[in-house]
């Protein structure tokens, strides 16, 4: 869910969408109920299932997918709540049954600093024949701790270039607050996992088109294309499993233990503004990304079935 | 001054600087002067003759930097207070004659929205034989207004290379405020100017080391490497005329015309949250960059002369 964690891929990439009109293809998910609410029936294992299994990418990708979210529910597991989405939201196709997506969103149990986690995958055909595929995992806390949020997403359409979002967002203005921006990034020494990515040849920066993406990120974000090119002997799987892997793992750890786990309990006034912060934050991600890419991926029925609850969950 | 304007230049490029023991050669200033003062005794006009000639660069470089300067002096000229600084502040140089600066700081009138516009150049012989060269010009507003700040650094170490740094900074967190985003830089469709260098071969993202500088400048802001390479038929005073020269008039036209002169006279509490803002941001220039810059420069008499005095002007 490039689009559901953060706002980053989808209006960010502006690729050209799978229009309804092209012809559907065997898909592991069952067309035959209506509406494009393809797994309205399955049971909760079922969707879990799908959520973990990421059938559409494979190797070190889907492998890293499954040791993040594997960390997340062994470490903070205890500290969920079930996914409460209802079906046809955990996972849904378009009508033409040419894109499909699985989410799963565990808000926190009271007694921790989590908002919620959401995990999941897209899948869409391309025009070309080819493939949209995007895969991601954010961690949003609340405001009873003023840490940054994390935010993986690893989206690919051609098989030699991905783009790499990994970032722990700021949940304060790093020029109004000084000292969060040394605790968490100066002091953390954060930058040295962007600067490894950075010395790879087949690393660039990526600048993404929108205005919002741009300022939400922090300093030591990484927003990079990697590009291995067609007549070359590095493949975009090696450099997932060598580079992308290890940084993720160490970054996402960080996240768990310094962020997620360390207690912080920020008093008044800072809860009042962190509050209104991630309300803003959560409410432009559904409206500027989800809003604009949902439907051309889905379908206008679907998008506003799924938006309209992803939104109150959102704001839980 | 690069450092002066915003923290950009100097501690994030790291340079290595010449050492006080670097034999003097020949330069435009007297160095018969005690303590690196060494125009302590020009008249104002001599003073503002060697602001504006900007004496160690040459050709569509100069020419730029004295029309900007021209521009704000024509256009802004009339709501501005004479410079203030002391002469040994406004033109010094280091003991051993191998590094100059030259300032001009401009006081807004009461009346005006500006808190102050600041110009000038730095020189300093580098032991390889060449020199680093920075001109810079800023613009500050007042807290009776949001709109952001300019800001335009030219920072050339090599005759082949050259960073720039041309920015309209926010003076709001761009997140908690996105009014603020759309006003000034998407409806303004203000990324076009970096589009435009981004579309030249020689240009590459330029990113600070400085988490400061990365989390203080705008989305839209053009951080750039422009390197041409020793053998290319391109120079870099090819691209500052038809490349870097029309973007940075542009871009200081719209801000003289809808940043500065454009009446906005914001209410409290708004007022008193842009003069925190404005202050934290003042302080960290002189803190972050001045302070680890100057002494390294000029030697750390001059610099803490220098910066005493500075200190005192940015926080009138």
């Amino acid at each position: 869910m490039a689009m559901i964690s953060g706002g980053f891929s989808y209006s960010a990439l502006r690729l050209r969408l799978p229009s309804c009109s092209i012809p559907s293809s065997r898909l592991p998910v069952s067309r035959t109920r209506s509406s494009g609410s393809s797994a309205s029936m399955d049971s909760g294992d079922e969707l879990r299932q799908k959520y973990m299994e990421f059938p559409y990418v494979s190797g070190p990708h889907r492998d890293l997918m499954v040791e993040l979210l594997s960390s997340v529910e062994t470490r903070l597991g205890s500290s969920l709540q079930p996914c409460t989405l209802p079906p046809h939201v955990r996972h849904f196709g378009n009508p033409a049954g040419t894109a499909y997506a699985c989410i799963q969103l565990r808000h926190g149990l009271p007694s921790s600093q989590i908002d919620f986690i959401l995990g999941g995958w897209i899948h869409s055909k391309l025009p070309s024949g080819g493939a949209l595929n995007i895969t991601s995992l954010s961690g949003y806390l609340n405001s009873s701790t003023d840490a940054p949020n994390f935010r993986l997403e690893l989206i690919q359409s051609i098989p030699t270039s991905l783009i790499l979002v990994l970032d722990l967002t700021p949940r304060k203005d790093l020029i109004l607050h000084p000292h969060h921006l040394k605790t968490y990034y100066e002091d953390t020494l954060l930058d040295r996992y962007r600067q490894r990515l950075h010395m790879l040849p087949e690393v660039s920066p990526y600048i993404s088109p929108s205005l919002y993406v741009r300022a939400a990120v922090s300093p030591t974000a990484i927003l990079v294309s990697i590009d291995v090119g067609a007549g070359e002997t590095t493949n975009i799987e090696e450099i997932i499993r060598d580079h992308v892997g290890p940084v993720a793992k160490e970054l996402l750890q960080f996240w768990i233990e310094s962020c997620a786990c360390t207690e912080r309990r920020v008093g008044e006034p800072e809860t009042a503004y962190l509050a209104e912060r991630d309300r803003i934050i959560k409410n432009k991600t559904i409206e500027l990304d989800l809003g604009s890419s949902f439907p051309r991926l889905f379908g206008q029925d679907v998008a506003d079935r799924v938006l309209t609850v992803l939104k109150e969950h959102y704001n839980k």
